[in-house]
Parts: structure tokens; sequence; C-alpha cells
């Protein structure tokens, strides 16, 4: 079985008394109005939910702006979900993947039996993709391009402009591009990275969307899709059940995009945190990479254990180690509040150190 | 798209002014204790959801017994979810179905390829299943049995000791048997119903289960499998996401396990009324066949638009002319409450006679 990040039901000291940065969340949390409303939509659960989710893809169609219509948008239980309903309703024989990235497009693909290609991330290259080689890699041949901006976990982001290369060659070839925007959000300038303003003109372009990460909403499961082609939304409901988004889902949806104002002050303070992170883990002397998220990549060949190390000290990491393309040493760690990123500072240093042999006396 | 009941939300008067008979959940409503949780639930949702839903299934395999361990049930995003995921896991060339029978049975074999075989119900048999016919119909050819025990939409049952060997002979030929239990609490004697008692000695069984129906919690999505074959269990994991059930799901299922008086008053409740509107049904002169569930499915063969015309009404019917195996005259109601059931059958007996003509004057 895989292991993710954010599992913090499994440490022994209790989930009351862990910090977790192995999970890439708003550090702000969820919104108390979000909680109230999931709590109102809990109330409404004798009913099923609406199999439609009408009035959450409605707001979502006023929201997301980009003239799009509530039917070019489709939720799912979480973003995940999409990602399997995608695989099994499109059944690519070859899909395109960057390595390392999000598990889950490839145990998706996996699911229906689908040949994966990859396209490697170098670390010489400082994780940047290699646009002439990945344009190269899009042919008649492949069917599925997932492709993750920012990519997660390296948290490298290309612009509109660095992109439409590859959405134009992915039409040209006939090939479906799932662009994964769930941590677009937490970028300085995120109308310059996403390919929305592209949907009407691009039917083959797919954009990924999700609750979890901007509204700090995992545990109540909600994404979404963007997509000018009709068809397709269509055939991802034809494999998929009718009530995968719970009520409590839909409610908080609803009342997490009128929360303007938490989105704008968690993009300030992730802005100011990830430059505060990334220095102090400079300092302690490890190579980070370019992240532009909420969350931060960086290499420590030198302490092996470090996750172990950390999760006894009450911090929990993502060990990057089983990712496809990373080698052990490579972690991933969210960018949190000050006080909660200098107490990880503080562990890591400790953490990184070599522990003295312990049965020195 | 398939019209399922319970979609409340299209209805023009107002989600708050009708009454729904067309989904059919525990009448008692939501426990108090189970929204609390699940609100409660809501309120730790800034982590993801425990991917192993280790505390659930926990207090799963206590409260089922049978001997059950928590590494023979897995949790689903509802029970449909879990018929998605065993559709896609075994990728079955042909299935066999019963018609009519639970229509996602259908749509989840449909999206991996699957070829399906029906048992045709036969109104003339009071839609009695022919098991010797359906021996028969189990080769080695068929690799999965979907059968709902009572049956949806009809509530007939088969007792343990008539499925048994349907379920050998299953076991014979190599086939899963998958057998949908969500409706089994609300038999008067349950336990004579159950193939629980057999799935140590049968790891080609596969019981499906839910919180949606006894528990009326079909907003939350919870529902759960119970098998044997731990290598069934692992595939289904690996053919989906980690997250799928959500926080307030699994916060709400803990709390619902607790609610044995509920269940009690529930059943006695479903038994009288089940009672109740059966001859209220009969007393129309309409053709009512013989469900132990907590629904009826009956035939009202001389008003076509019966499910319209109580809409209109503000009550809403399952109309089952779009099940594989039925023609349009066909209903499955709810068993609601004392009150709600003789707001039933007013309706139903304004509703089941032919309008005089609108013009008259």
């Amino acid at each position: 079985m895989h292991i993710h990040g954010g599992d913090i039901y499994n440490y022994q000291g209790g989930v009351e008394n862990v910090l977790d940065f192995s999970a890439n969340i708003n550090p702000l949390g969820i919104p108390k109005n979000v909680i109230r409303a999931a709590a109102e939509g809990a109330a409404q659960s004798a009913s099923y939910p609406d199999p439609h989710c009408r009035a959450l893809r409605l707001a979502l169609a006023q929201s997301e702006g980009a003239d799009l219509r509530p039917e070019n948008i489709i939720c799912g239980n979480g973003a995940a979900d999409l990602i399997f309903a995608l695989a099994l309703a499109q059944k690519p024989q070859k899909a395109l993947l960057l390595a390392p990235g999000f598990h889950e497009y490839e145990q998706a693909l996996r699911a229906v039996g689908c040949q994966i290609d990859y396209h490697f991330l170098q670390a010489s290259a400082g994780f940047q993709p290699n646009i002439d080689e990945l344009l190269r890699q899009v042919t008649p041949e492949v069917e599925l391009l997932f492709f993750c901006n920012p990519n997660n976990p390296t948290g490298l982001a290309l612009t509109r402009r660095e992109l439409l290369p590859l959405l134009e060659r992915c039409r040209q070839c006939g090939v479906l591009m799932v662009l994964d925007e769930c941590f677009n959000a937490f970028l300085d300038e995120p109308a310059d990275y996403t390919l929305k303003p592209l949907l009407a003109q691009y039917p083959n372009l797919f954009i990924l969307k999700a609750f979890t990460k901007i509204y700090a909403m995992p545990g109540l499961r909600l994404g979404y899709g963007l997509c000018a082609d009709c068809g397709l939304l269509t055939r991802l409901e034809e494999v998929s059940q009718p009530w995968r988004v719970s009520t409590p889902a839909q409610t908080a949806g609803l009342a997490a995009l009128q929360e303007t104002d938490y989105v704008s002050r968690a993009q300030a303070l992730v802005k100011t945190e990830r430059h505060f992170l990334r220095q102090g883990l400079m300092d302690l002397g490890w190579q980070v990479y370019n992240s532009q998220a909420n969350y931060l990549f960086f290499q420590c060949p030198n302490q092996p254990d470090l996750a172990a190390a950390c999760r006894a000290r009450g911090v929990l990491l993502r060990d990057c180690s089983n990712y496809v393309g990373l080698t052990p040493g490579f972690y991933r760690i969210a960018v949190r509040t000050r006080a909660e990123n200098e107490k990880l500072l503080a562990v890591l240093q400790q953490a990184g150190e070599r522990r003295p042999n312990q049965c020195s006396h």
C-alpha cells in the first residue's frame, strides 16, 4: 500500500499531539463558517445528496469566471475521485506522467491497465520540466497527460505562456491534457499560471481543482473539474455513482466560496512563510528546490532517517522516497504559521544532526 | 442519465415542502447523536480522513460479530462506491444480475465493459426468483453475481437456507457472489436472512452493507463490505483513492453503531407500518407484492401518470418504469411514519383516480 502524507491517525502519541507538515493544506485551517455549513449539511443528511450538485456548480460557475457555465463543471469526492473517473471514462492505452508526481495519477491509470510513459524531472535541472523533451513525448499514441501545476511534490510552476505549447501539442495529437491546478491559489500570481482562460478554445483541456487545499478541508472531500467538452463530462458521470459528493461537502463548498478574505490572508501568509522556511532550510545546509506553492521540497542526503527522527519529536514530514523518480533523502513539508515553522526548523535541526552513539556511557 | 429516487432538490415547491417516499430510508430520520458526531467530524476536517478507517472498522468488527476482524472489512463512500470498486477490481467479462434490480450494479459493470446476463423476475411469480433457473444461469463463464436480499425495488427476501445452494453453486463455478444486504436490518428476522455466518467458509462471498438506509444518513455516504478474501479487499483498495470515506462519515458511523435502541424502534415501526401501508394500497385495488423490507412495490396499471400526479401534490414516489425488466405502472414507496403514510394514502387515492376533464366548465 502506498504511504501518503497526512495520516495522523497512526501517530502513537495521539492525533492532538502531532504537528503535521506532511499534508500540504492551507495553514489557516478550515474556516469556521465552512465547519458550520458542513454541520448544517450533516443535519440535512437524512436525504440523499443532490446527485447533480446543482447549487454548488452554479456558485462555482460564478466564482470561477472565465465564462464557465454549470454544465462545464463536475464535482467529485475530492479531486482524487475525478482522477479515477477520468481513467475509467477514457481507459487510455498509454498515458504520460511527470515523475515525481502525485501518486494517484499512476494508481488510477494502473487500475484500467494503462501503460505509463514518464517524463523524469531531473534533480540536476532543479526538477524543472524539459519542455522540448516533453513535447517530443506527446505523440498520437499517448491518449492522456496528467500535468500538475504547480507540481506536487516539487512546487515548481509553469506560466500559462510556458504551458501553451504543451496544450497545443496535446490538441494536435488528440491527447487529453488533465491539468491539476489544485495548488494554483497558493502561487503569488495565480492568474498568470492558470489555463482556465483557454478552456473554451481547447476541449482537450480538463482542469482539476479542489476545495481540499485552499480551504483546508481535506476531511470533507470536495474537488471539481472544468472542461468545455460536455461529452467527456457525461462519460465521467456514466462511470461514477450518482451520490459521490456528500451533503456536508456540498454545503461546505458553498460556504467556502464566500471566504475571499480568508483566501487573501492565506496567500499573504504563504508568501511570507515560504520565504522564511526556505531560508531556514538553506541555513541547515540542505538543497531546497524552487517551490512556488504552499510547500517546500528539499533534499537532506546525510540523514536517511530524517522523517523518523522528526516523527519521534512529534513532527510529521512527507518522506518522498516512495515517489517514482526519487531516491531516499527527498522530503516535502507544508508551509505553516510562523510559530509552527519555527518549531519545525528547531526539530529539523535536532533531527538532522547525526545522533551521537546512544550507548556511549 | 438514469433517474433515481430521492432527488428532492429538483422539486419546484422547495425541498422543505416535499414528502419523499421515493427514497427508502429509515422513517425515524437521522439520529441526533449521529448528526452531532458528523458535525464534530466536520470540525476535524482540516486533516485528511483516516485512509484506513481504523477506528470505524474496529467498531464494525465488534458490532457485526460473526468472528469478523477489521481486516475483513472495507469502508466506502456509500455502498455504491464499493459496487464500482468491485467492478473495477474484478473487471469481469460476464456477470449475472437480477432484473429488476439496483441500477448501479449494471452501471458499474458497463463502466468496465462487462457483458450482463439477466435473471428476469416475473410479475406472474410475484417477482420471486426462480432458484432452479438461477442455478442454471450460474456457470463458470459468469465471473460475478450481484444479488440483493431483500431485493430492491421488490422487497422480496430469501432466507439463508434458500440462498445457500446459490452461494455453493457460485463457489463451484468460481463466481464471486456480491450479496447486497443493505436492507437486511429492516426485515422482521434479519438473522434468518443474512449470509454473514458463512463468510469464513465462502471466500467467494462479499457482503455489501450500508449505514445509509438503517441510520437514515444517505447524505453522509458510508457503506462497507465484509469478505474473508483479504486479497480481494486489497485489490479493492488498489483501484480506489485512499481518502474516499470522509471524516464526518467516519465519526458519524462510529456514533451510529451505538444507536441500538433506535434500530429496534425502527424495526418495530417498519413492521407495523409496512402492514398498514400494504393494506391501504390493496384497498385502493392495486397489486402489492410481498415486500418484507422498509418499502413496498406495487403496480397501478390504470394511472400511467401516478408519480407525476403525486408530485403535483407534494409527494414523491419512485417510478420504477426505468428499471430493466419493468414496464410503466410499477412503483416503489418507502414505509414511513403513520401520519406520513396516511397522507400518502390520501394523495394516492386522489392521484390514482382519473382526473375529470379539466376543461369541463
